[in-house]
């Protein structure tokens, strides 16, 4: 009976397909979007779980709070819109309603102002024996901004904001106790990519984006599926200081996956890199059918990749 | 080091509010509210904890979805606002994943449907033994229909909707196993007062409002400190069937408590009733200070009446 997340994820979105959608658009993106006349708000929610998400003993309640925020904030960034606002549900134990909880709130603050985005409602509440943090990030940005996943071209150049795999390299890092390896403190620090999302949103030569969450690997099926596309990634191209296999299949970088009308990437990424300082690395492109292809040096490659799967 | 919601609550306000709001007015009522020009957009969240709001062999999935999302709505129509849509997280063990989810999902969908409320987004995530929920609901009015707990004037009259104390009442009972009680139902069903939030909001004669979550003794607090007044409460004026202790102490019973304009009271009452088929019972009125005084039968009345803690 047990159902992968994907699998209830799309039963749950045609159960309620047919309900009065009140303006907002179906389920599918990063962020749900209300059309509010000439701008857009857009909404997203994130659960983080004591044992699945992390664990007491390895993460402090700092790289929490950090983790539970930007998870967030990367996926407002990835509809090309600028985080304005939270909401914070906590369930505490009681072993982490004292300290914990303080050093948690006290991170999520510095986070949140460094950012500049409210903390607007929230819910506390206690539990037996382990944390649950949920989230809820709240975008704005002019109707004409915010991008989807539907919007990718045959044609379009795929790239990656900044380089992959140092989070889920740093992920292992840390498990193993690594923690003073530049992938581990990564894993632990990084950034969602807030300005470069809003940049990117302001560009029509953008056309579908998204947040790298779990892979490219799994992530570019999304954009496939949405936008009815085939995609054509080139190993080689993979902006990345570790394994392949971290760079394609391990998520949490917090990067922006993209596609961009070809004719204007090479002027696009210049001025991205100009106006934020972050690269933007063309990785492959976007073809015709519906089938991903993973090429090395030009050549089909056999490696088997699949994104990182939360059940 | 153990804390109160309230003062964790408290803390958390104070360290968040100088950070930009963004439009957002600070915490501290039902739901946040975003002003979008003409209307308001309110939005809400409450996490739903097993073995902290619920008991797995007591509560069915059924039961569990039907609160969940109830406790959302009576929020954002406690704001005089309608519901238009949520955003749920689920965080299910192996042992929920099949049928208990499946059953959960299928409540939910018949409760929004009822309502005509969207599910707009969400998370779902593994854990590893017990069930968190968390629901986010979203509602619209204009600008002027926003209900707020800073409205109230000395002079008011202070009302409820229908009756209280039954779901109080019903959680004993369930908890006992008589699941058969008139009050276990109510405590299993009970409807948030949408309509009624809603046409309450149109009207200017309604100064403050909120919805009874944690008993009418606790709440009336939150309405006397955020607008600067006493208020005087005649036990013998409380609408309910059972214990007057249920009545006041006990939350969940998804009711409007409001003040009103007192010479506009006895038409709008009559008004709303007949609109709505609903009653609203006048319980006591605003005065002067911070004092809040029980009276029976218009005498001081000497219980120690305290509303129900979280923590």
């Amino acid at each position: 009976m047990k159902k992968s997340e994907f699998t209830f994820i799309g039963d749950i979105a045609t159960m309620f397909a047919t309900l009065p959608h009140h303006g907002f658009e179906p389920i599918g993106d990063d962020c749900t979007v209300l059309d509010m006349g000439s701008e857009s708000l857009v909404i997203t929610t994130d659960m983080v779980v004591e044992d699945i998400h992390f664990l007491r003993n390895i993460s402090s309640p700092e790289e929490v709070a950090h983790k539970s925020l930007m998870v967030n904030l990367s996926d407002v960034a990835a509809m090309g819109a600028r985080p304005i606002a939270t909401l914070l549900s906590l369930s505490l134990p009681e072993s982490a309603q004292g300290e914990w909880s303080e050093a948690f709130m006290r991170r999520y603050h510095a986070e949140s102002l460094k950012v500049g985005v409210a903390l607007v409602g929230g819910d506390t509440t206690a539990s037996r024996d382990r944390i649950t943090i949920n989230v809820v990030a709240i975008g704005r940005a002019p109707k004409e901004c915010i991008k989807r996943r539907s919007a990718a071209k045959p044609g379009d150049v795929v790239c990656v904001t900044g380089k992959l795999g140092a989070s889920s390299k740093g992920l292992v890092d840390n498990m193993f106790g690594d923690l003073g390896t530049e992938a581990a403190r990564i894993h632990r620090l990084a950034q969602a990519r807030i300005a470069e999302g809003v940049w990117l949103g302001s560009r029509s030569e953008v056309r579908a984006m998204m947040d790298v969450s779990d892979g490219i690997a799994s992530d570019i099926r999304h954009i496939m599926e949405q936008s009815g596309v085939g995609a054509e990634i080139e190993l080689s191209s993979i902006p990345t200081d570790y394994d392949i296999r971290f760079a394609t299949t391990g998520g949490e970088d917090y990067e922006l996956l993209l596609s961009v009308e070809a004719t204007s990437f090479e002027q696009l990424a210049n001025e991205f890199e100009e106006a934020t300082g972050t690269t933007l690395t063309a990785i492959g492109k976007i073809i015709e059918g519906s089938e991903l292809r993973w090429l090395e040096n030009g050549l089909p490659a056999t490696l088997d990749l699949k994104g990182f799967t939360h059940f």
